[in-house]
This record gives structure tokens, sequence and C-alpha cells, in this order.
């Protein structure tokens, strides 16, 4: 299994912190050796991508992620365990693909059996990932539907929920997807979210011996969720997603909520 | 005016010699304070891309990519100075595309006037570069022409030429290309070239006090081409293309040549 993280903020925000819990896993405290990676969304359409097909906690990029604090409104990151298609950097999380002017960035944990008998349009992948395929698919149906940036965000919202329902019935597909401008969210068996803001307090990783008081990072006004697997935290209560829901961030804020 | 910086192998190879020279460029030795990228290809068709909108002489991420011997056989790099688009990370180069299953990569130097106005189809900028919105009309065409991968590769070669030639009568279009499989270079005003093989000598670069032996770091066999605006070093002699001239390498070496 991989696992997931992603972040969304109403100002740019480093993810430092949470990345350090994630990267350990890769391979130290976790089984997930296979490739990690990490897509900051930057300055509006912007995206800086790191990638790595060997294990992050040996990664000396994944070091550098670590202690380099990006500020970012959208993050996503992933850490893999290889079951579909070999470990390389063609099959290493992120996948993204720009539509519409848009760059749409993708994260998935799961398995889809029978994803590849699907027909593609627009969007090929470039890996031999299942997730990918997945994507492709996906990306491909939504340009079919909408030949540019739909006007009516609920349409959008609700065809992307349809689409990552469709998906699911192949396997397992916990899925974080972004266009810069929102934050999908959609649980399968497994995601948690936390969403932090003032009073900020002191939080403590599971994996690693690191404390962090926000009240030194934030401002009053700052809003961070961050969504993951497995709650990255000890002392914080995190919200566990229902299987089959989907929700919809801009800003820090969940301002849509979808269930099956 | 931007600098570009491209190179070719038959085994991965790190390019961190001639990369180090480039990056005193970006707002040292030269002017190209506007941010920087380089993408390398891995194992095939994995891309790994590093971009900082800010001036590269003083970026932490630039010093880390210096120093870290990434192997690839084709790689890509670009600092910008700006004119068309604002600074920003999505106005960075590389730019890069999906098509045909396989990941198109590309920097661009030169300004294209009325480049904007030519119909897109397919492909959409994400940011506001004339540099981007080629590359979106250049692909388009290329997919409106060949559905998938052509097997004729002197079709492809040939079609890739004249909408080079063509694109490049609206301005300046110095452009490095690749989609994992070959590197093509047109030359509109100004690129050099240079094919190391054994025997390897020593190079110095002309930005920075670095000298290589190019016999430490190499095997007998190994063919390694590099591409960049102006020559890197100052005691090999590097080839200067023609205006109007296409060179397409692989592994290294120069497979074919377009003259206008």
């Amino acid at each position: 299994m991989c696992e997931l993280l992603g972040m969304s903020a109403n100002v740019p925000t480093d993810i430092c912190f949470s990345f350090a819990g994630l990267m350990r896993r890769g391979g130290e405290t976790g089984p997930h050796q296979d490739g990690w990676g990490i897509s900051f969304f930057e300055d509006g359409k912007g995206v800086r991508e790191f990638k790595d097909s060997g294990a992050s906690c040996n990664s000396e990029l994944a070091k550098f992620v670590k202690h380099y604090p990006i500020k970012s409104h959208v993050v996503l990151s992933h850490i893999r365990q290889a079951n579909s298609g070999k470990v390389s950097l063609a099959n290493t999380h992120p996948f993204s693909r720009e539509m519409w002017g848009f760059p749409w960035v993708y994260v998935h944990n799961g398995q889809l059996k029978g994803i590849k008998k699907k027909p593609l349009q627009s969007y090929l992948p470039i890996g031999t990932t299942d997730s990918e395929y997945a994507l492709c698919y996906l990306m491909g149906k939504l340009k079919e539907q909408f030949p540019s940036y739909p006007k009516s965000t609920s349409k959008l919202f609700r065809t992307i929920f349809d689409l990552f329902t469709e998906i699911n019935e192949m396997g397992v597909f916990n899925v974080l997807l972004s266009d810069s401008k929102y934050l999908y969210c959609y649980c399968s068996t497994k995601l948690f979210w936390i969403r932090r803001s003032a009073p900020f307090g002191e939080a403590v990783l599971k994996d690693d011996d690191i404390r962090i008081n926000f009240v030194d990072e934030t401002t009053p006004n700052d809003v961070v969720s961050v969504i993951a697997t497995q709650p990255l935290t000890e002392n914080e209560t995190w919200n566990q997603m229902a299987p089959g829901e989907m929700l919809v961030f801009k800003l820090g804020e969940v301002i849509k909520r979808y269930n099956p």
C-alpha cells in the first residue's frame, strides 16, 4: 500500500513538518521503498515537482526537500510500494497533465483491476501503472464532457465525483487531485484530514521525534488543512473520511462534500 | 536573451560540470535572473524536472542540482531573462506535455511576434509566455498530423523541422526539444555544440574556475554531445550551427541534419 499526503492552505505554507513524517515511512517506519514524489503549486498555476524512484528515507533529494521551505497553497505527495508497474521514475507519482490550460496533478493509493480495458482519449500513459492509466481515463472523460473549464463548478465537482466513484468500483482508489484551484480528495478505503487554524498549538509527529509549535510558524488568520492516509501526528484529532466520500478543499477549507 | 543547454549521451551521464557553468550566467556572469529550469530524462521515459523563478546563481535548489549527479541520457536546461510573460514559476522553462504516451520537453530562447494569433488544438498554455504558446501550437499540429507515434521517423523529423521553420519566421526561435528518444536542436540565430568521445581530455569552464578531466569520469565507449547558446568551455572547439539548421541527436550522435 502507498501513502498519500495533501495540503490546502489559504496562505502559502510550507509542508516540511508533515513531509518529514511521511518520508520516514518510505523504507524506515513503513515499507514504501519504491519511490516517492511531491508537487507544490506555487504562485497560481506554477507547479514544482520532486520525485525519486528510490526509498525516500535514503534519498538525498528528500532530505533537501524536507529542509527547503517551499511556500505553497496546494501540495500533493506520495510514497510508493510498487504493486502495478515496475519501479522506475516513469512509474513514480505524482502524475500530471495539462487540461483547459491548467496543470492537473494527482496521486493514487490502491489497485485497480481491469482499468486498462477502459478506452482512452486525449491522454495516454507514459509509464505502466494502473494509477496513471486511471488519471488518463478520468481526464479524457472530463475533456470530452467539458471542452473548456466549466463555468459551473458544481457540474465539474459532480462529474469528478461520479468518475471517482466509477473507477473506485474496479478496486481501491484513494486519490488526491488538484488543478491549482481546488484539491479533490476521494476516500476509497482510508483517508484522514485535519483543519488547523488559530489558536494554533503544538503537534508531535508519530513517525519521528519532531515537535512543532504552529503558533511560531503561522499568523492568526491562517487556515491549513492536511490530508493523509493515516494521521501524521499523535496529539491531535484527525477526521476519518467515509468510504465513497469526496471532499473539495479550497484555500484550506472544505467547500463541498459528496457522499455516495 | 535566455540561455539554453542540452545534452545527449549514449550512457547515462551527469551534467554537473556544464550546469555549473550555465548557472553562473544566471545573474552572476550573465544577466539571466528571471528563473531557471532543468529536465533530466532517466530510465527511458522518466523525467525529473527542477525549476525556480529566482536567479540561478542564488538558488539553493540550483546549488543542490549542481552537486547531485543525476545520470541521464538526455538533458535540457534554460536560464531566463524575461521578455514575454511575467516572472513566475508557470512561466519558467522547461515546458512539457505528453503526446503519444511520451513526455515532450522543451526550452526556447528568443521572442515570437504574433504567435498568439495562431489557433491552438489539443494543448493550451498554462502560463503567459510566447514560448509555451509556441510549444502548444507545435504539438497540436503534430498530433493533428500523426494520431499516434509515427512509424516513419523521417516523416516525423521533417514535420518537426517544417514547424520549427514556420514558427521561426515570427521572430527568434532557438529551441531544444526531446521526447526521450531524440533530442531536436533548432538554430534560429545562435547555437553551438560539441561531441566528446575517447580519447577524453581536460576541459575548462569559461564561467567558473572549474576544470574537469573527462578521462576520470568516462569509459572509452562513451559519447556525449553538449549543445549550448554559447560555448561553455574555453579550451575546446565548438561547432556553430547555421541559422535555420536542425540537428537530431540520439544517444550522443547527430543522426540527422536538416538545412533550410
